[in-house]
């Protein structure tokens, strides 16, 4: 499948690197690939430049937004939560009508200081406002519970024996979302209900920041136990 | 040890029934003992008249809020979230100074509609304005992320093997607060850390709601896989 991963960051490296060796045809996008590109500095969560990162990913494309979301089947927005809209309008509404739109961003805000807080929140969510800015995408909202190297290899943790919601409008969207996660080794993957539903995962963030604080880790998800 | 379980509904005398078979001394605290015995209707939920419930658990006294928290050297919060301010501020500032306050309730509003929006939210909890009101009682926040049933008996899903969050200012008070836990069958105490964490559980109620709805009961929990 052609597949558009949105965001430069440790997130979007990690699925379109995941997605090319399942065998699909990715391309990372950005708003400007040569500022991309010329980047040199570490980030401040240790995340190499971009450039030196594409050195050993030469089978992921990088494309400015429109470009990479115009030749995509399937959009996956990993950009930075609070301009997740913004990313997606430079994207454009046309290259994104008919597409399923791969929601995994959350909304956290850091202005206030830590912890950050989630905007929108409680009744309204991203995965919402973003179907409602694109109402011919086919947003489904999934995997904005877990860290990266898990949304790719949930096997890292507990053998892969976790859970993975998706939350959407349309069924045949979540169906083929829900494919692409099994084929990534998701095992147990919940259908919330239409996007509305996405409030819930999006507000499991605060929870989800402080276990990283009492765990020391990153590196761990949840089951749902029944 | 001498409980009070403020709240008469049906968490209430689950965890209150469930205490007294560990051999505690548990009285239910409610606003007026009289009308409460007086009820003779089943709630919205099909939850039978207190009256009858009582004839079945006469080793769980009755008494006013005050008398119930004056009495008793820990007190456990399952009255409705949104009024549990008022309900603690009938049971007295004295009666609480000093003690265990166990602050179960999850601040639902459902005066919108369905879902219930949670108020506080995002960068305030109920876990918050409760120790800020009785700043001499020592609050914990825990189990509001499971149904009554799985409180006292986690072994009712996935033999137990799922998790229980604490948080809360006073590391004694969460010491005694997963003691008792623990003799309620859990294996799985995770300390979050101070009384503002308790935003992250709260938080999970939206997701919570929407899992009851997708898997069709409101039997199952969430266990963090690390």
């Amino acid at each position: 499948m052609k597949i558009a991963v949105l965001g430069t960051g440790f997130a979007g490296r990690t699925m379109a690197a995941a997605l090319a060796k399942l065998g699909h045809e990715v391309v990372i996008g950005t708003r400007d690939p040569h500022a991309t590109l010329a980047r040199q500095d570490t980030d401040t969560m240790g995340t190499p430049p971009f450039a030196k990162w594409r050195t050993q990913h030469v089978d992921v494309a990088l494309a400015a937004y429109p470009d990479a979301a115009a030749a995509a089947e399937l959009v996956i927005n990993l950009t930075n939560g609070m301009g997740s809209l913004d990313a997606l309008a430079a994207a454009g509404t046309r290259n994104l009508a008919g597409k399923i739109l791969m929601d995994i961003a959350n909304p956290l805000d850091p202005s206030q200081g830590f912890p950050p807080s989630l905007n929108p929140v409680n009744t309204d969510s991203l995965g919402e406002q973003i179907q409602q800015a694109f109402p011919e995408a086919k947003v489904v909202k999934t995997l904005n519970t877990m860290n990266a190297g898990l949304m790719v290899n949930p096997g890292r943790v507990g053998g892969g024996d976790h859970s993975v919601f998706v939350s959407g409008n349309d069924a045949d969207a979540k169906k083929a979302v829900t494919s692409l996660l099994q084929s990534l080794g998701h095992q147990d993957i919940i259908d919330l209900g239409d996007i509305t539903t996405a409030r819930g995962p999006e507000m499991m963030l605060p929870v989800w920041i402080r276990l990283w604080g009492a765990l020391g880790t990153p590196d761990f998800n949840f089951k749902i136990v029944r």
